[in-house]
């Protein structure tokens, strides 16, 4: 159940199934699949039905129980794309890294970016743990799909007496995907109950350096997708880092360093990214929280995804806006996968 | 005449003028600024009024003779911000680098993007070189701002019975760049005045690799500053190099290498982007030709912003969008100032 | 074959086929509709996945026979839905309003916005004439939905040898509605083929008073959906107009008066709309076409919208930007289907 | 003091200075100009320099007492334009219509959006009444131009231990236009100084059928006009009326009546307009709200624009966007001044 592999495979569009392919060349069928996790050409905020598309055609090719989380944004030299998260029988080879997924139970409206979505997430990840049999400090890697407030939702929400945290469906996906962050730190131990929700609040400052959370219209739910894994040990393994802030090439210079040691070869790279809040950049200010025309979002996957596509030689690469609870403010965890040839 | 003295400092606003702070407590004064570079913090397409803004203020307080090259798009981590140049006395030191400014006559219309731009920018480039003793390969840099067209002089123009080179303002501004960076290579001998014409005519493939050519609605003429120097001279000294596509961190890690080896400190950087007209980087699809909500040159800063800002750890460099015929397609020019401490 | 009723309903979302309820309720199954022609909320320009998502999940439910015309853009007070189509036994009334559809064969990409395009449409549109026994005089709507060249089709249409009629994805729209309007025009009578042909060249002025063309990345052929009636004859009747520029209310006001007369109701209204290309309405300056930010189609359908919205009380109407040769210049046709209750 | 004259002019960019002809060609000096209402081709957003750079050009030609409001947004075929307000030595025929300008003192930081920024513009708009001796009722508009947020007035804020209504720069503009548009209701005894409270902590549903708000980074004091007169007296006159949604032609079909009726021509149009914050107009689903690449308050200037240059004829007309407490949700206040020519 544990064993894994990871195939990429860019996309000609939203809707192309195409990276089926790549799968089958890889002697893997769509059946092993347990996760879908993509990069789709919208502009990642509300009203990206590029995601609802992708994730619309993948449901129809995928099993039920795969995972779907599509990403959407892919400014500058990002290439969308599909990851393949698949299951492979275990001797294949010594076990490196190892995934599973899970789904919430749906999120009530007047629930999404507040304590019912941190505990819905928090819960899933332990279960995953446990299933797993991971302990916390073996974590690569939890990405998260979670929902957000259209305007329908804050109707129907409002309608039934329930405040929602907020009527701005824009803003709904920021404290969505940071109860979410806050709700894999709890279960991670990387902070606890009552400074999460502190957090909730506005004040207080923890965060996950694993967490890696998108939000978006098509689902209600929230979709997991957990990598552990050993440092070192099996053929396709993981490591994760912290950019402290988005010129913060050394973090990943050093994960990159860490892999060619040991022979490696990047499979994908998953990244965060964010405006920082004080609205500079090193003492450097930036203007991305006052561009009415270009939502902050779209500005720093464009400007980290730049950096790392170079980094890496390839756009192919999975660099998710808005980081709110994952790594600290203006920063973002970064999660290498990388194979090992067998020596 | 020749020495020459680079003050950077950040703004507050389009308007703002209190980086003569910074040039007063250099030692310099206004009167000795011959330009002003700057990049500010709109759209840097057709309607970016920022633009506008800082040379409207920057003209009231800078020597008439003084030019002023205002880019606009300020995405990503990139920072508002001037640099100037100024003349000092060649008493401070050995000559490093040294500079000089022209204007070329006004654009008439059905000029802007066809063989007259050319002609005009070629001619004025050859006027500076031949006043500053320059051999062509000790030009580092020329930043050229040319015009665009609006739909007021598209219409006047047809109104005279003459044909725009497009009636799409915002394709003009590319088409503008493209002539003036052809004028600037035929001047410096990088490619023959027929090779050039061709490009005009799409066809051909020739460029510059020390043009960086923005254009604007607040001007009708081009303004040109130009940078020589002798390598390894002086205290103020620059390299070039050339990007060849939006990845190309080695390119710029080699002048960095070179800068480092002699002490130096980097000064300031100026570097062109833009998308990949294949609509791929190193046969990775990109997304920014077919996004019809942000246009190509603002996703090619960012991303490109994104990687050189981390480089030199400062998102106070300027860079500009639309790269054509400044270095091969999909890259582009990259001029580094630095100094280098008196031993 | 030839009576048709026409059902309009909302949309809550690009993949809502909640208005399948709407057809029922009508007493129509969906076997019966010939024709789906629908707004959709994405930004109507080349990557709007709205569109496309519509396309897509329309095609799983209706005949595979009948065509799809999926227009983007629902901006300012307009509301996404659709509108069905459908055959209905003739002995349900007298016959008034007549429909049929068809689809040209795929249009290669080097002949998107030429005149192998207009050709296609144009013989499509006079065997719908000849099928259906209607005289040029008494069509009131020709919609048609056609291709546009995204950046992989252009580069194929390259790799191949052709020379597409633009490089650039946003124009090819516009002037694949051009030539597909044109198609219209010939085959209606409105103009010779000669003078269509001087059109795509650039010169010439001639355009047709009932096409209604928007083009998409979903399809490479031409969906084509006719209707034509004896004016005054029948329960469903239409009757078409030309407004000649955005502020001609007249032109609408005309048609809701003899309606009024007859004791209609109105059931749908397709209009276009588009910047005027002068730059001004009116004599006024207009800023759609400097507006870097929002392209022109966007502004055009809002500001129309917001008048022919407010003329019929009601959003939810099919207003379609980029009104190349349909209607005069900065102008358009507008087209009003509506009942008349049995005496 | 009181009698005015009301002179309208197209402007050609945001600086440019050319309606002062119009104004000579009316007879009047610059030093007559009170106020300058005008709207700028920006995004009517955060970082619209249109205005800032409007505001900076006519600053230095009209006379320091006077006010200057500039609001950004031309979207659709809305036309940029200056209109002067003038004194007029009262002998030039009976009194009518009466203008009074102020300013209030800086709004601190801490204080937009709050009951301070009321209370300031509250007790201007009574000075102003109490200084022409007008009555309430005899109130037909009061346009007011307020400050917003700008990222580094946050972060000055918040360094200070002052906490902002919000630390998002977009929505400081609503929250600023609210509590304006909350002063002038509260000074012109349309609610109680309690209720206006209740609407800035989010409940209550007073508003002001006259106020005209919008918010700038270009000031961080209010400005402010007032207009009243006699109905039916003078030769310049004014009437007021309110849109109870974007689609109400009814409202302004009645003013205009009135205006023919007394033999009137349109001199100049002020409104209000704002996407419906149910998310849905007359019982139709709008998209303005969950559009994350166009703001609404664009959406709903173009649609409403559209709507009312089309009834007066002329795009050169002053529609701003972001009508909270002006007017009812989702519609706005209307106010026409119109000229009778003398019997």
């Amino acid at each position: 159940m544990s064993a894994v592999q990871i195939i990429k495979a860019p996309t000609g569009a939203p809707d192309d199934t195409g990276p089926l392919t790549a799968l089958h060349e890889a002697g893997l069928t769509s059946e092993s699949v347990i996760a879908l996790v993509a990069k789709s050409e919208g502009n990642g905020c509300v009203n990206d039905f590029s995601r609802t598309l992708a994730a619309h055609v993948w449901a129809q090719v995928l099993p039920e129980a795969a995972i779907t989380v599509v990403s959407g944004g892919t400014e500058g030299v990002l290439c969308p794309h599909v990851t393949f998260v698949a299951k492979v029988p275990s001797d294949r080879g010594p076990v490196g890294l190892r995934a599973r997924v899970a789904r919430t139970p749906p999120i009530p409206a007047h629930e999404v970016g507040r304590a019912g979505e941190l505990t819905a997430v928090a819960s899933a990840v332990e279960t995953i743990l446990r299933d797993l049999g991971a302990a916390a400090e073996e974590v690569e890697l939890v990405l998260v799909k979670c929902p957000l407030l259209t305007s329908e939702r804050v109707t129907r929400c409002l309608a039934a007496g329930e405040t929602p945290v907020t009527t701005d469906t824009y803003d709904s996906m920021a404290l969505s995907r940071r109860a979410a962050a806050l709700g894999v730190a709890v279960a991670l131990g990387e902070c606890s109950r009552e400074q999460a929700e502190r957090n909730l609040e506005g004040t207080g400052r923890v965060w996950s350096s694993v967490a890696s959370v998108s939000s978006g219209a098509e689902l209600e739910d929230c979709h997991i997708l957990l990598l552990a894994g050993r440092r070192g040990q099996g053929a396709l393994r993981a490591l994760h880092g912290v950019m402290v802030d988005a010129l913060d090439m050394a973090a990943v210079a050093d994960l990159l360093k860490v892999i060619s040691e040991e022979g490696g070869r990047v499979v994908q790279l998953f990244a965060k990214a964010e405006a920082d809040p004080t609205g500079t950049v090193r003492g450097r200010r930036h203007t991305m929280l006052t561009d009415s025309d270009l939502h902050s979002t779209r500005h720093a996957r464009s400007a980290v995804g730049g950096l790392l596509a170079a980094m890496v030689g390839d756009g192919c690469i999975y660099v998710s806006g808005g980081a709110e609870a994952q790594g600290p403010p203006g920063g973002g965890p970064v999660t290498i996968v990388y194979e090992v040839p067998a020596g």
